[in-house]
């Protein structure tokens, strides 16, 4: 399926919490740049996530704030 | 300001593509991989956004998902 | 890709509205049940959506609230 | 109270997993079509959510991505 | 109806500015403390929204941040 | 580091509920009124939150809805 959210965000599993609800997944997506993702444990559990596994974070274009020092 | 977001991607401002209420951006985060961001068009103003000018995307945790192939 | 978001609502394209930087969609994914999106004007002209088609709706659980009269 | 997000889909609830932050709760909205949600537990206790009761999915447009295949 | 989002502000109508998809509207919710909405037209055109006119903001708990100095 | 969320509401840390991957943070933003977010723990965790503390909610326009009575 090809899906709306502008970014696609391609890179290895590096670190899962497991908590009851929720999962937090980490993938480093370029050498030293690392995206932190919550999904539902549901979820993380169905695409049988693993350290070293590839993946992509995506995020909808709204959903993304721009900072400046 | 410190902020409890987990993602703050450093990056260039790439395009800047200005509506009545939205302003879409775009940042390069590392070569060849972009992050497109909706921000209001107050806030882009607001912050001096122009191509090549250094920023950061910030996005909450619980607004990434994950996908696999 | 097989996507995090937990809902993937099928449906057929009923109205699109587009505007400088968003454009809104409307899908009826079940008889007489309607969900509006609001995606940016570029994903909407990327994907060809058009009356008829055929689409999904794809919803992260965190962004679903719920309501009780 | 009259609210702005576009979408209501009104269903029955189906399943209700607590965590210890988070409540995740599934709706039937038409047969055979459900719709996750993960709310705060406070408010899921708030709201006396159980198995068969009648609710809402209330989604708010930006929310909401469009696939296509 | 009652919602699962945690947060609902009180306030009054300060500004309203309307683009093609998107209208940003803001309220007052305390003396000197405004907060800024972006819902698409249609929505604010359905609630009558007008300068001076009581209403709410309705924030889900997992959209809120936090940030310390 | 300045965000393009429009809404920075300043107030005092009143309650702090932590969870295994989420954390739940009541702010008094103004006499009576409070705001309530859902962060990671590990967010809640590096901030070094505590009652009382002085801290911000920031919230992305686009996830603001309006409600009328």
């Amino acid at each position: 399926m090809k899906i709306s959210a502008r970014n696609n965000l391609k890179g290895t599993v590096k670190k899962i919490i497991p908590g009851v609800v929720s999962t937090e997944v980490t993938l480093e997506i370029a050498p030293g740049v690392e995206v932190v993702s919550v999904i539902t444990k549901s979820s993380a559990d169905q695409m049988h996530l693993s350290i070293g596994k590839e993946a992509y974070m995506v995020i909808k274009a709204t959903d993304v704030m721009v900072g400046v020092d």
